[in-house]
This record gives structure tokens, sequence and C-alpha cells, in this order.
């Protein structure tokens, strides 16, 4: 695909070799998000960061990206009630924030509202999550994660083994996430889930269709065996119809020190999309792996600023002029770890 | 007037010369705004932006026009619940605030509210809309688009007619603009309401003292005649006492493609404060004028970053100062409309 | 202490030398809090100013203090009821929010939350206040200016007599600026408050053992006599069970322009942490006295972003750039006052 100027709404946009171009970009944006160096490739420009659904995180990793590349950030952290009660479309918010910023990042709580906002929109759009629908970013920063762990371990995606435990059926980034393995080869997916959260069989059926082994399982500890990454999820409490049914389901599926150790490879990679449930009912990844070596869920949201600083500088066109607009960082830039 | 330093509080304060200048100036900022080059007038200065009731369109408009300038934006986006909680007047809130910035942007619900703040601030405010009174920098862009509407028909604000159509009683907006209008000459005005929600008798004896003509109508079809502009608006249902009373009057005069080709002039310039109530049962101008090319309400919305980039500009005393810092922009700024 | 990468969480850190050193550098933030010069020594780095608890006052003063060191401000300014709801701990987010910013600001609901959250952060994290706990910038700021209105008239902090009125029992920043009073030599201390309301009995016992004077009252009008200072304070009504029972203490101790010619030595600076309650029932502290040279309620938040400013600049290690970053700035920068 042609990055420049293009909306990203969905990872079914992109091909293996779009893929591979935005990880290339995500590498070279390290020394920034490191400060090392800084960078003024986009100074000037302005970012519309739109989160009509509340999400600290998603907004300021968006926001920092851009900052990073020296932009200005406006935006907005909650429904916007005022317009919706007075009955203004899609259509109309879209027309006019897009006459404020270069290019805008929207969440909504509704399955389809990004496009429908980018098909209106003056400039590009990114979409930050629509509802249970798609979060592409997200996908993005979970593959690239995965990549760089294999391949510290001289592995590659192509090939490798991943099994995916918890609530397979309404996780909206498990769902991203097996679409882009789809462009890959010969992966072996272990499926761990209670048989009623199971992963959309036309998912399975797509994996299955392009080559990739798929094993679904109900028992943790068998299925956690011989993979080279372990993919948790939180129970989706806000998907289910109440409370009570998602907590016959919370607490079910339980990565900890001794289980991993027990049933993990030694060097099995450990990710969750964040936020870990660490409620005692739930707590599917246990505090007491913070330390372990393996644990890739803080180097994911690391990540996260990577990938969505390099989705900007292609849109933006501006990924061969970072390098000519860095300079020095000259504060203290320590991080402790 | 003078607008070093001044405080920007109401429409009232401009004299036909000072609305000509901020034109002026707004017009030199088209290249900032349509991202061809870069401002850096004010680097270094803050805005705060005081958003003491939610306006994400208005908020974002004013900050991204700081920003085009060069500054940074502090803001606050709801109601400070904390400080009225704890019994903080507007005198003290506006005594630290003013601390913190070189010049503020201020809306609050509360009629006159904003007038008091800027009599305790040490820097100077511009309303962004304190309640049903006033909304300066709105009536303004109004203005600035019928201008540039009409000159591109080789017309002039000077012996034009508008139509005002819809709340006339509550629409802060068309009283604003009228007062305004009142700064021109020879102008046709068909005011079409109910008779319940027409315009304020005293803004009505003052366009005629002024030599303007006035019909007042409830008839949308014979009003819609003869306009070189129609101006629509909302029914303010935060304006009435029961939404019962509001739905009455909703839906009663609409412009569609249908109702324009067979009443307007075929250049009638549309225009609509937004934002436009799109529901069904209201749905004031409809969207199957969006793709007509004298619908002018985004380009209104476009216009209010150069009017409020005007406004700064002078306020700050730098309107001379933009093209020396001017560079040019290195990133994609291609726009679809 | 060393302030290169340091945690900000609480007064009880500093020594005085550390004290004295937050000032001078607070001294030289000067021409860029009053905007005469523009400061680039964080141009790049980002401050996550996180405020899980509304406070607009506190917030905007951070972030203003930050820019104008010419940094990014990427903020929350509310709970984050996505997160807690999803069951996310505090060391998560910690890690998470770390890898976004240079350093960080917090302001938490929970006693010690902060320092929970700086365990966990990978980069330097300034408590911004956890509930009824720390507030360390705020006691700076009150002592910042106790230096100032002293040295002004020719006095110093050792040696100074001062009256602090109202809730001191449930009052954070009597609290906090009694321990750095610890610091210094010979201070004579006038309680005054309802009995029921009194200082903590360990801050007394502190003081006196450091070899300061103090002497506890209810009677406001003989407790004013002989003060070079006087911080009044708000009835905190938010620590109390009911607003009934603050009702009982509400508007007992007021101090306005009648009572300060009476009792008050005639350059008594007045002080109070803001915001105070102006409403008619309490009152602590008049309007009558606003024009008072004397009244130095407006310089402590003036003060606020110096020594803001100085704190960024100590734990980000940038003290001694900041003269070589500096620019003039361009634009209008006159102040009422």
């Amino acid at each position: 695909m042609n990055f420049r100027g293009a909306h990203i709404l969905s990872v079914a946009q992109f091909a293996r070799q779009d893929v591979d171009k935005i990880f290339r970009v995500a590498d070279r944006m390290e020394p920034f998000a490191h400060r090392r160096q800084v960078s003024k490739a986009l100074d000037g420009a302005i970012l519309g960061n739109m989160f009509f659904e509340p999400s600290t995180r998603t907004r300021v990793s968006f926001g920092c990206a851009f900052n990073l590349l020296g932009g200005h950030v406006r935006e907005t952290a909650d429904v916007d009630s005022s317009s919706i009660a007075k009955g203004e479309s899609l259509f109309d918010t879209a027309r006019v924030i897009s006459g404020y910023s270069d290019v805008i990042v929207m969440r909504h709580p509704r399955v389809g509202s990004v496009a429908e906002f980018a098909e209106a929109s003056r400039v590009p759009v990114i979409n930050g999550g629509d509802g249970s629908n798609e979060h592409p970013s997200q996908a993005l920063l979970d593959l690239y994660t995965i990549k760089k762990e294999l391949q510290s371990q001289g592995g590659t995606i192509d090939g490798m083994s991943i099994a995916m435990v918890g609530d397979l059926k309404h996780g909206r980034t498990v769902h991203s996430l097996s679409q882009l393995l789809l462009l890959y080869k010969d992966i072996r997916f272990t499926l761990i889930s209670p048989r009623e959260l199971s992963m959309p069989a036309d998912i399975v059926d797509r994996l299955r269709q392009e080559g990739h082994e798929v094993a679904e399982t109900d028992d943790m500890e068998s299925g956690l065996q011989d993979n080279d990454t372990v993919y948790l999820t939180r129970i989706q409490e806000e998907r289910f119809t109440t409370k009570l049914e998602a907590d016959i389901y919370r607490g079910r599926f339980r990565l900890n020190q001794a289980i991993y150790t027990r049933h993990c490879q030694p060097n099995t990679v450990i990710m969750h999309p964040l936020p870990r449930d660490s409620r005692a009912e739930a707590n599917e990844l246990d505090a007491d792996l913070n330390q372990h070596p393996n644990l890739a869920i803080f180097r994911q949201t690391d990540n996260g600023v990577l990938v969505r600083m390099a989705l900007f500088a292609l849109i933006l066109d501006v990924e061969d002029k970072i390098a000519d607009t860095a300079a020095d960082v000259g504060w203290y830039t320590e991080r402790r770890f």
C-alpha cells in the first residue's frame, strides 16, 4: 500500500511488505523514543487526538509519539456529550475536526464509527479503537514485539509457535493479531480458552486455510507446552451481558512463576495487551513474574510508541527526513529497569 | 480600538475598521492554516484555554489556532468542580490562572462570567462563550465567511440580503451576527421563525434605526426568495423549559436540495453555526446538500481558525512578525475535499 | 540530596541546603516566568502530567512550568476510571506511563499511592498530592514566598514569627510547611484553631524539640498580634464526616481589613494556600483585603511556577543550560496588577 496520506483503519489493509516497512521505520525511531535524540520532523504539525471513549494509555501513547516527532497535540479525552446531545452526525464532526489538524487518531465506542468518520475526513485518520472491532496499532505493536523478542533468541515469526490464552471470543487483540499472522508462514497456534469463549470459527478456518497449524483446548497445562510465545488476555467483562456471567470464567486460566516453570519452555516470551486484571479473583498474569526477563508486557507498550511514530512518519511522509532534523538530547534520560 | 493587550469580550466593542483589521490579518493567516508554511511567532508563549463548559470544537479550534502560531496550549475541558465546590470566586480563579499564561480563552456557562473574570485577569482574555450572552469569535467567523463567499461572487456585505432561519429568540449567534452587521450599510434581513421564537425586538429596532430593511415571517418558502445568504439555526433545546416545548418547533423549518432549488437563488450561500441537528425529527439542514458548492458550513469552521489566529496575533502584537518567522512545511499536507 | 533523576515525594527528603538550592534555581527562573525570555532547555522533552484527581490549578501550574522550559506536556485530568474498573495495579500503570515521558507529575486521591507509583516508575516522579498526605511543591512554594516577602522587608526565615489559622488538623499544607520550617532556627509559631481542629501533637512536639517556640490558642485576636506572617486555611470540608460537622467551624476565624488593622503588625504578610472559600458563611480571608500590598496569596501561586520550574530543571539536570538556550520574547507581555 501507499502510506502517504492513507487512513489506517484495519489490519486487513496490510500486505506483508507493508508490515515489514512499518517495522523498519519503527526500528529507526528507537533513538528518539529512548531520548538519545530529538526530532523536529513534524515541528508545527498538529495531531487531533480524538478519544470519544476514555483510554488514558493509548491516548497518551499516540500523543507522546507525535511529540517525539516534534509535533503539537490537540485532544479530547471523553465522549463529546455536548455534540451528541445536539444531534451532530459523524460526518459533520469529521468535516469540522479535520480542518484543525494534519492527522487524526480517533477512538469511539461504536463499531464502524472510525471508518465512517474517515470517509468524511479531509486528513488521514488512524483508528485508535472502534468498540469490539479494530485497533490496528495494538496488533502491530504486538507483532513487532514478537518479532523483536524472537529475533533476540535467533528466531523468526515464520515457523514460530504461539499460545493464546483466555477470552478468545471477545478479545479484539487476539483477533487482530491472528489476522496479521495470516501474512506469515507455518505458525503453530494453541488456542486455550473455555469452550464458550473460544476463538471465532472463521478466524480458525482462515488460519488453517493459510497452512497454519491450529489446536484448540481448554486445558491450560498441556496447551502451554512447547511455545515460543504465550499471549494472555483478560476476561472482557464489559462484553458480557452480566458481571455474573463474566465471573464464571474469571480466574480460570492463570499464569504465574510456578506454572511457567513447570509447563513453559525456559525462554517462552510472555505477552499481554494490558491492562491485566490484578485483582485476586482474576489475576490472569501473576505479579510474581514481574521481574522475569521474558515478561515482555512493558516492552509491548514501549514498542507501541515506536510503531505509532512509524505510522505518523509514513502517513505524513517524513520517514526520510527524521535523521536530518535530529539533534542531541541535553537532559537527564537514564531509565530505571 | 487598540488590540494590543486588549480583552475580546463582546462584538459591541468593535468599530467597522476594527473588523476590517481583523479580517485583513485573518487573510494573511491562510498559508499557515493551510499548512503551506509554519510560523514561530508565538514560540514559547502559552495559551490558557479554559473551558468550564464542554465544547470540543471551539476549544480545539482556539488551541489549534495558537499552535499554528507556534505557541503552547494548557487547558481545561470541563467544569472546575473542585474549585467551585470549595467556594472559590471568579476573581481568585482569574488572578491565579492569569499567572500561568500569556493570553486566556474562557468559556463559562454563566452570563457575564467572562467579563468578570477578565476584570481580575492580569493577561488578555477572549470570551469563548458565556452562556446565552456572547461568543464574539463565532460572530466574526460568520461575518468573515459571508464576506469571502460574497466576494467570490463579486458581492459585498454592504447591500447584501440575508435570511436568518429558525430559533431567532435563543440563538446567540444570530444576535451577535446582527450586531456586527449594524456596522455595514443597506442590508436586507428576512427573519424566518415561529412567532414565539422571533428575533428580540430591540435587535430588530436597532437594525431598522441604522437604515437596514427588516422583514419578519413565519413562512419559510416566501422568506427564502432573493437572498444572497441564508443562515440556518438549530432549535436551542437547552434554552427551553422542557424538551416537549422544544419539540413543538423542531423540524418546522428545514432546508434541503428540493427546497433550495425551488425557492433560493442559484448561488445563495448556505450557512449554519453548527452543530446542526441531523436527527430525523429536526434535520434543519439536510445532508443531501452536503456536496453543494454553496454550502459554506465547513468553510465557516475553517475560517474560525483564521479569525482566531488573527485575534491572537493582534492581541499579542505579533501580526507584523509572522512573515519573518515563517518556514516551509515538510510533511504531507494535501486535503481531501 | 542529589536531585539528578530523583523522585520528589515528600518534604521529609530535603535538608536545608536542598531547599536553598531549589530556591536559588527558582530565582533564576524569573525572566522566563515573567516572559522576558524564552527557554529551550527542555525542547523535545515530555512531561507526563498525570492527575487522577481533578485539580485545575495545580495541573496547569506544573504544565505551564514545563512549557516555560520548552517541553511538551501530555496529560490526564481525571480518574482513570477505565483502567481502575479493569483492575490494573499502580505498578502496571507506572511501568506503562513511565515509558511515555521524561518525568511524571502525579496526583492521586489515595495516601501513599504516588510513592508506590514512583517505586515502579522508570523515570523521576514528582508528588502532585496524594490525598491528605503530601504535596511537597506546595510547601516549597509557601516557604519560598515567605522567604521573598520577608527578604523584601529585610527579614529572614530564621527568627521569624508566623501565625497559622484555621483547620490545622486536616490542612495538609500547614503540616508540610511546618515540617520544612523544622530546617530553620528560632521560629515563633502561633497556632490558632478550634481545639477540635488543632495541629497534630507530633508536629507540635517536633517543632519544640528543634527549639522553636509554639503557642496554641483558639482566640484569634490575641493570636494575630506580633507576627511577620499569617497563614490562613480553609475548613477542609471534604475531610469531615458530614457537612454539618464542618459547618460548626466554618466562618469562625476570619481575617478582613478591620481585623488586620486592629490586630496585625502593619506589614504582616498574608498567605493562604488557595482556594479560599469566598462564600458568605465561610469567607476566612475577606475580599476587602484584595488590594492590600501585603496580601501575598497570588504571589504564592506565581511563585509556584518558579519552584516547579526549578524542580524540573534540577531533576532533569538542565539548571546550568537554561541561560545558554534563552532567547528574547517578541510578543505582548505586559501584566496588569
